[in-house]
């Protein structure tokens, strides 16, 4: 218990320091240096205890901020203190979400809390089904399941030699979690994007994309579903958020539509990791194409309500409760506590869209105000700006941004994500989800990309 | 911050109280009561952090005391103090596994407890490849796509369509996750179990069934596997642990000739859920297999030593981190910590088994001693003792076990499983992975089933 206690000091100390500007958001190492920097080694005898209080704190030492407001890498950032105590208390209760027979708090508030999604999604009085999933990938890859599933029940058992040939459709921009799910399943990454001869069955639109935050157009692609009969997905695991916020929320028009759809609280709504959920619209399916009736943990002669035991409908067998910190910091914030805390991070957006879309040395990456917080960009040194040949400048500017994000790690001011895509030469996209986050951090990164790339 | 520590002050009071015999395993009550009992619900508004606090101390009190030295109910049970100070830790700290950049210690200490499960399985100075994933479940999924891509692939960019019907090989008494598994992948369940005609590519023996806790033979099924060129996976979710054990690891023999391994930390070793690895001996195969390069995340041009961005094996995009609480229990208890706990838990499991195997009023289900700490007992009371007729007989006995269960959950005194298996009525399967357990925990068993049982 005293152990405990002084790891508690540690941690609450960790936690003020990462809010602490002053405080790097990385101690950087490279992984041979940082293997040397402590011993990290797995021996046959006990170690004391003040040793593992020493090793927790070398890791911390070396570990992310990701809850400093400087710390804009991914998308998903920030430490929520309701969140983190509801994690804390998951730990301790230490249990699986298969039945309700141990875990019968949980598995209620999974019940609530999928519904009161479903009813912001706009589904009819909540209906529908959904589950926690350890993420976005893979609440994408139940989502595709199910859509083979209910067009080919006969795919459980006889496998995918019993069906057509399928196709999926999704846009270029979409996560590479659709192309994993159709790898994994059968289905072939080939089949991802409209091959002709196949059967589609399965279309998946994104509500914010990775990269660009971009929202795909629900209602028309919805249209196209409902004429070809293909199941729609919505992944909203970036932007489903948005349906919180009443300003934005009409970028989703038409989610109501949607057969399933993927949204991850572990990103915009700032709850700690893991956290994301498939809705799905119809009641029974993901049952039906999921169990397998394992006697051992779904007795039918229980003396309860066996619906209770979602066991069942999911992939895994054992699964983390997940629900429980969404579900607490709901009830912290309210929703209206989500609604301004994702409208202060688009605003934060709007904010640096508008301080470098004409600022001297920035080009935007595409056109227009960013839909959701992500703003992409290129930093053009001074010496770069009056370069005239096309391809000599793309071949000076993409090596930019690596340098300057190399530079970020090594004095530990600030992250931030760069990367190529398709034609286009290594870009910053800078997403904003952290709560913490201000207009000076704003300014600050700007600043600090001056900083550290002026001299390239 | 004072707020957190108010959290933490209502964990530790649970904690004291779980290991405290005279507390209730469970304050059961039926899904409808339960959810009257408590206000629930979400709403827009924000509540006070006192009625948060409110909030986690229902929740607690609702919760199944899983760490409670007479819960058996499942495989994993207990609650180890640096393991829960670690998943605090791990709260804390908020990342993901994906890459270096936003984990590496996390990263590095994957490597360093990956390699060493590795050289314990026996593979040549522990060479090969491994993830944790989310659950003995998508381990086994994970290594049934391994092998699928490892002889297939091309499966990846034309799914199944491009190969031959498969089959996959198990014991009747493997674990449902391999079915659910086939169901996943588009090989379908009826591939499962010896098809003919169909092109075998995939065994899993079982170390350590989920309800007998048999042990597969590795040896002869790996000699059949080698002559047939098939990959051998050794699910080991429940019996890995052994390994650990120089008493008991011989029930493992010629689990290092295995393609891959599956092995739960989160079961027999007492770390919190979740924490499953699946080891794979040969090296870069996961990575061909699973990786889709999105340049968001895996830029090439990073400063540091790609081989450590290991997200494009998973499965997953984001992933949590379930290492940290295996390595610092490690690091706590030294490889011989685990070995006397997991050796503990077997004496107790045969001191059980001496007990009951000649009592009056108890059948065991199978014969023989038990190999792992499951042991699966009928339970008679006095008035069904002497009933001749066989049907009759087990028509009253199935009865038995339901009826004790749900009034040992109406008690709270102690849960242990029960179910039928095949051909055989409802049975009690005790299973032991809790060091708390005692000598005196197992006669309390015993001593209220009779109790509870007696006027059946
Ligand atoms: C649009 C989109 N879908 C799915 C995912 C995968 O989510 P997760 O990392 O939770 O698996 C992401 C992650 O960035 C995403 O941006
Ligand atoms: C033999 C075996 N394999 C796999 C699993 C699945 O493990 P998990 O619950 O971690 O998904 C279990 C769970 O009981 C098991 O007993």
């Amino acid at each position: 218990m005293s152990f405990l206690q002084e790891v508690v000091d540690i941690l609450l100390a960790y936690i003020v320091e990462s809010f602490d500007r002053e405080t790097k958001v990385i101690d950087f190492h490279y992984p041979n240096e940082l293997m040397q920097r402590n011993n990290w080694e797995l021996q046959d005898e006990p170690e004391s205890l003040d040793d593992i209080l020493v090793s927790c704190r070398a890791t911390l030492k070396y570990a992310i901020k990701t809850a400093h407001p400087r710390y804009f890498n991914q998308l998903s950032t920030g430490l929520d203190m309701v969140g983190l105590a509801a994690d804390w208390l998951t730990s301790t209760a230490n249990t699986n979400m298969f039945t309700y027979e141990v875990a019968p708090v949980f598995v209620l508030l999974e019940y609530v809390t999928l519904k009161k999604m479903r009813e912001i999604i706009g589904w009819q009085d909540g209906s529908g089904d959904g589950i926690f999933s350890p993420g976005g990938a893979i609440s994408n890859m139940y989502a595709m399941l199910l859509a083979r599933f209910k067009m080919f029940p006969e795919v459980k058992e006889k496998g995918m030699s019993s069906v057509p040939r399928l196709a999926a459709f999704t846009s270029e921009h979409s996560h590479f979690s659709i192309k994993k799910g159709a790898a994994a399943l059968g289905i072939g990454t080939e089949s991802v994007i409209c091959v002709k001869g196949f059967v589609p069955f399965f279309v998946s639109a994104t509500a914010g994309t990775t990269v660009y935050g971009a929202f795909d157009p629900l209602i028309a692609v919805s249209d196209i579903c409902k004429k070809y009969n293909v199941w729609f997905h919505v992944d909203g695991a970036w932007g489903g958020s948005l349906l919180m916020s009443r300003r934005h929320r009409w970028k989703l028009d038409g989610v109501d539509r949607a057969n399933s759809v993927t949204w991850n609280p572990h990103k915009m709504m700032s709850v700690p990791l893991q956290c994301s959920a498939l809705l799905v619209r119809e009641e029974g399916l993901m049952q039906n194409c999921n169990q397998m009736h394992a006697c051992y943990l779904f007795q039918q002669d229980k003396h309860y309500d066996l619906s209770y035991d979602t066991g069942d409908k999911a992939l895994q067998c054992g699964r983390h409760v997940d629900i429980f910190k969404l579900w607490l910091m709901w009830r912290a914030k309210g929703t209206i506590g989500f609604e301004s805390q994702i409208d202060k991070c688009l605003e934060l957006s709007e904010y640096l869209y508008n301080k470098i879309k004409d600022r001297e040395g920035y080009e935007m990456v595409f056109d227009g105000k960013p839909q959701h917080t992500n703003v992409c960009f290129w930093y053009l040194p001074p010496g770069m700006r009056h370069i005239v040949d096309k391809e000599e400048k793309n071949k000076r500017l993409h090596k930019v941004a690596p340098v300057i994000k190399a530079r970020m790690m090594e004095y530990g001011t600030t992250m931030v994500s760069y990367q190529p895509q398709g034609d286009k030469v290594n870009f910053f996209r800078m997403v904003i989800s952290n709560p913490a986050a201000t207009f000076e951090d704003i300014d600050f990164l700007i600043e600090e990309i001056e900083r550290l790339g002026h001299d390239l």
